[in-house]
C-alpha cells in the first residue's frame, strides 16, 4: 500500500478537487454491520483511512462523509476524528449541492468515493467521481478511477494520497513525518 | 461484484419465484459467532445483502429469512430490515410449508439460499436451489447454482440481483439511482 | 468445503480414535482477540465447527475442548454447546491423562487438533495429531494431518467430519439431514 | 507460519537487538477499529503475538509498545500480558530515546516494528527498522526487514521470533515446550 497516484489523464481534474466526500457503509467500512444481543451496533473502520482524513483537513482539503444510514456508531468515529458526517442523507446530491453552495464550490471541484448503488446519482454529479475496489459493477463503471484498496481497508486512503498528491498538498504532510525519503 | 445473472438453462425457473427465503448462519452471515466475557453474542451482516432484500421487497418480491439457531443478535437486523425471520426453526421444511399455504404458492415457486447440511431438506424442497460459495459440498452439490461471493460477503446481494433480474424486477431497482446507465 | 477424508494410510489409525480434543485460540477461533475501552474479551467462532462438535457428540464420539487461557468468552461458547472445556491447562497433556483414566482409553485413542507451540506436548502424546492449515511450522510437523481450512474457520470441522467419516459415524450425522444424495 | 529468520545479511545486527518496540494500530492490529453504538471502541489482536511478547521478556528481551494514539481497549490488551505501553507518544523516538537512557542502551541496540508513516522517525532512528508485511509503501522502504505477515495476524510473532533466533533465545522458548523437534 502507497504510492498510489492518479493515471496522467485524471491528474489534471484531480488537482482541481476542493472537497473529498465519503461514503460509509462499504467505503469506510468492509460492509459489515454488527448487532449484538441487546440490539447495538458495532461498525469497523480502518486506521490508515482515518489518519489521511486528518491529514487532508490538516493541509486545507476539507473531508466529508456523507452516508445514507444513521449510525450512532459510525457518528463516533467521525467525531473522534473530527470529521463533519452527513448520515442518513436519502438524497446524497442535495447535501453536496447544499456543501457546494456554502463553499462557493462547483461540483467539478469535489470528489466522492463510494461503493454500491445509492452512491450512483452522487457519482454522476461529482466532478471526480471514484469507487472502492470491490464496489459494485455499476458503480466502478460510473467512476473515474478505482482505489487498489476495498472498501474500509485503506481503499479510502488511497484515495486521500492521490488526491493530496495531484493538488500538490502530499508533501506537506510527509513534512510532518521527517520528509520525502 | 454485481451484474451476476443466472446461466440461461436456470432463468425460466429463477422467473417463477414468488419467494426468496434465506438462511441466517454462514449465509447472511460469514459463520462467524462472537461471544463476550458477560456471555453477549454479536453476528456479523453484510450492508449490501441488507440493501438488496428491502430492494426486493419494495419491487413485489417477498424475503424471508429461516434460521435453525435462535439469535436475539440477527434477531434486530432482521428487524431493522423489516424482513420476517423465522428462527430456530428445527423443520426449515414445515416452515417453508406453511408460508406457501398462507401466500397460495407452490414450493417450485420459492427459491432457498443456504450453507450447510441443515439447509439440505429445504434446499431438495424448493424449486429454486441455492448455495453460498463457501457453502458444504454436499450443500453445493444439492443446489442449482451457487453464488460467486461467500456467505456474510454478498451471497444473498448476489441471489436476490440474479432472482430480480430473472423476474424482469431489476430495472424498478434501478430506477430508483437514476436508472441504467 | 466438505467432502474432507484422511489418506489411506491413516485411516486405520483415525477409525480408532474415542476421544476429539481440540485447542481454542488458534484452532476454534481465528486467532483474533478482541478487547473494548471496559477490558471486555470477545471471542469469534465458526458455526459449522459448533455443529461438527455436536453432531459428534451424538453420534458417540466425545468431544473436550483442551485450552491454555481462560476466557470466560469461549466459555459462554462451550457451554452453549454443551461441550465440556477444560480451559487455563498449564499442562494439557495432564488433562487428557485424567481424561483418559476416567474414561479407560489409552493415548493412542486420543485425536488433537491444535496450532501453536503450547499444543505440542499434547501432539506428541496422543495417537492422531493434528493441525490446523495456518499452525505453527512445528506444529505442523509434529502433526500427521492439517486441515485444508485455517483455525476459527471450518478447520475443526474438517478435523471432525474426518474423523466421523472415519469411525463410520458420519452416515449417521447424513440421516438426520435426509441421508447421502 | 513459523521459522522465520532473518537473511545472513542482518543477522549480526538482529543480534544485537536489546529492546524491541511495537506499533500499536496496523502492527499488533489489523488496522480495524471498532465503535459501537455507545461510543465504545474495540481492538483485535493476534493471540500467537502475545505468547511471543511473553515469550521474549521471559528469555530476557524486553518488549515494550509505542504508539500514536490512545486506546483504553489496547491498554487493557497490554496490561493482560504485562507489556509495558507507551500509548498517545506524539513522538516516539522521545520515547524510545528515554527507554534507551533508561535501560543503558544505544538507538542500535534496538529493533522497531511499524506499518504507517507515523512511524518513520523511530524506524530512522532505531538500528533495526522492521516493517509489517502490508506497511506503507515509505514504510518498507525505511525498513530492512519485512514480516511475511500482515499487522494484526502474525507479524509481531514472526518479528520476535526471527529476533529471538538471531539472539540465540529461541531455543530457550522451544525447551518449555518440550525442545527442537
Amino acid at each position: 500500500m502507497g504510492g498510489v497516484r492518479f493515471p496522467a489523464a485524471l491528474r489534471q481534474r484531480a488537482a482541481g478537487v476542493r472537497l473529498l466526500a465519503l461514503d460509509s457503509d462499504g467505503t469506510l467500512t468492509d460492509r459489515g454491520m454488527c448487532w449484538d444481543d441487546a440490539g447495538l451496533e458495532t461498525r469497523r473502520f480502518d486506521v490508515r483511512d482515518g489518519l489521511a482524513m486528518q491529514w487532508a483537513v490538516r493541509a486545507g482539503l476539507p473531508v466529508v462523509v456523507v452516508s445514507g444510514r444513521l449510525s450512532r456508531a459510525a457518528g463516533h468515529r467521525f467525531a473522534d476524528l473530527e470529521i463533519p458526517d452527513y448520515q442518513g442523507a436519502q438524497d446524497k446530491v442535495a447535501v453536496l449541492e447544499r456543501l457546494c453552495a456554502e463553499q462557493r464550490l462547483e461540483s467539478r471541484q469535489v470528489a466522492f468515493l463510494g461503493d454500491d448503488l445509492p452512491d450512483l446519482p452522487a457519482l454522476r454529479w461529482c466532478g471526480l467521481p471514484l469507487a472502492v475496489a470491490d464496489a459494485h459493477r455499476l458503480v466502478r463503471a460510473a467512476s473515474l478511477w478505482c482505489t487498489p484498496s476495498p472498501g474500509g481497508h485503506g481503499a479510502a486512503r488511497e484515495a486521500i494520497e492521490a488526491v493530496l498528491e495531484a493538488t500538490g498538498l502530499w508533501n506537506k504532510v510527509l513534512e510532518r513525518y521527517g520528509g520525502s525519503p
